[in-house]
């Protein structure tokens, strides 16, 4: 079934440890797109200005992505962020950040998408979230991801969001803020009762948790990665691969569920081994089939 | 078969934000009996001074351990340590300790333990665990702790200990200390290369991480545990259902070792129910296998 995904476009420059990748595209809709067309039929709505140095439509040349939700906005510049990983790895501080495009008024959402069943909206301000999403006529499952100042700063409109979605996707830091809860569980089951049926809480290199409101529980470590030179998009990659084999397999059932944070799991671990897309573009689905049963042999006991 | 363990035995005072226990029973010998008594017949060795409030004797009562090498040094008093959690429950200060007898010589093995075939040294300078080690006739599998200062001080010591064990049982910020190497696997692979044929890494609430010298590698969760008044004694805990459960199997192949993991993790998490032994102490062997259950389902997918 059709995936419509919104979220940004962006141009990145991004030191770490093993390396820098000067003006690189980037930005959630982009990651969430390449890792999710392994799987499914992508509809991506997003926004760029004049200055965008990309070939989108060659980008996805050969994927299964509908473009007929990209806008390109001639009076405008395109969204723009520069990031440093510390040696570790899993910090990161902004060195500087242009919202440019994205400080204005959302794509809309083009008619023929408008009957897109699965639907994931990327992190942006909660009313614009609920905006989108109003624009679509009957979707049968609806994720969305946030962040830190949505939660601190525009709690109302979020709650109203979560009302409307079936699974949030959300770090754990950003769980623990929106549950002022530090037991992780718990926090789960805060978020629960704010209105989604699933959560799922990324913790980077220490996999993730998902909690449904029937109380069914699942933890999955993330994939022993080695080779990791930039973890940019990691998290908009996992929400792709979950979010693309839900939406080929069209149900939403707790096996299927399971099976689609396995695969989200993996396809970071492919994203965070190169530079912006270039983790992806090397990659096949059967790389990815491979990796899945070497993750389920890894985990079971 | 018989399981032998050197550690501390101390007086605990421990603060969190879910109470204050004071002068309760402690100490990595204490914990790891306790979890590995479930399992198997338990050999302690450990020293106390006068001071020592405790009935050693009756905590263990029931229970399938051998007190023969439990010393009371009549000049001594005994380990005391005293610490307070944070409210995040994942960070804790010490806010006292007194090696006092700890700081002495170590209480010899008995003669009737030297035959023991699995051997858990709990962390200690590594010159007193090769002391330690070098009066068991024919151990068939030795794993031991280790903790920062022994690393930043006593590298060649304790180099020495790793060409000696089978197994090192240590933290996650210990393996990236002990390795130079904040990626975990390659903290892993550089730790088989400096002698044991099995590295188990430590993560807390996010589970453990295990690698053997052959590359196999297996990763479990944590429990997802809400009910977490007190993390003191989790780690040596963990050692002792892990220990345990090899022993009374009497093998260490892969999936005998995963299944200890995992046994081990499931004693930790009743440990953290509550303060000092308390948690253990009320749990029962079905307990722990229900749990294991769980655990499996929680992960399998």
């Amino acid at each position: 079934m059709p995936l419509l995904v919104t979220g940004s476009i962006g141009i990145d420059t991004v030191k770490t440890p093993h390396g820098l990748s000067e003006n690189c595209i980037g930005g959630s809709a982009i990651y969430f797109t390449m890792a999710a067309s392994f799987f499914a039929h992508v509809r991506l709505i997003g926004v760029v200005g004049f200055d965008c140095p990309f070939d989108i439509p060659e980008i996805f040349a050969g994927r299964d992505v509908d473009l007929a939700g990209l806008e390109i906005r001639k009076t405008s510049k395109t969204f723009r962020w520069a990031g440093t990983y510390m040696e570790t790895m899993d910090d990161r501080v902004t060195d500087s950040m242009e919202l440019n495009v994205l400080a204005e008024h959302p794509p809309a959402v083009p008619k023929v998408f408008a009957d897109s069943k699965f639907v994931f909206l990327a992190n942006t301000a909660p009313r614009l979230q609920i905006e989108l999403l109003s624009q679509i006529d009957a979707p049968l499952f609806v994720a969305a991801d946030t962040m830190d100042c949505w939660i601190a700063d525009h709690l109302v409109d979020l709650s109203d969001l979560l009302r409307r979605v079936h699974c949030l996707i959300i770090n754990e830091d950003e769980a623990k803020l929106l549950a002022r809860q530090f037991n992780l569980v718990k926090a789960a089951e805060h978020i629960l009762a704010m209105g989604p049926k699933i959560v799922i809480i990324k913790k980077g290199e220490s996999g993730s948790l998902m909690c449904l409101e029937d109380g069914s529980q699942f933890i999955l470590p993330a994939y022993p990665a080695t080779d990791v030179r930039d973890p940019t998009g990691a998290g908009d990659s996992f929400a792709g691969g979950f979010m693309g084999y839900l939406a080929s397999a069209g149900r939403t059932d707790f096996e299927t569920l399971k099976t689609a944070i396995a695969y989200g799991t993996v396809v970071a671990s492919f994203t965070i081994a190169d530079f912006s897309l270039h983790g992806l573009t090397k990659t096949t689905r059967e790389d990815m089939d491979s990796r899945l049963e070497i993750l389920r042999k890894l985990t079971c006991f």
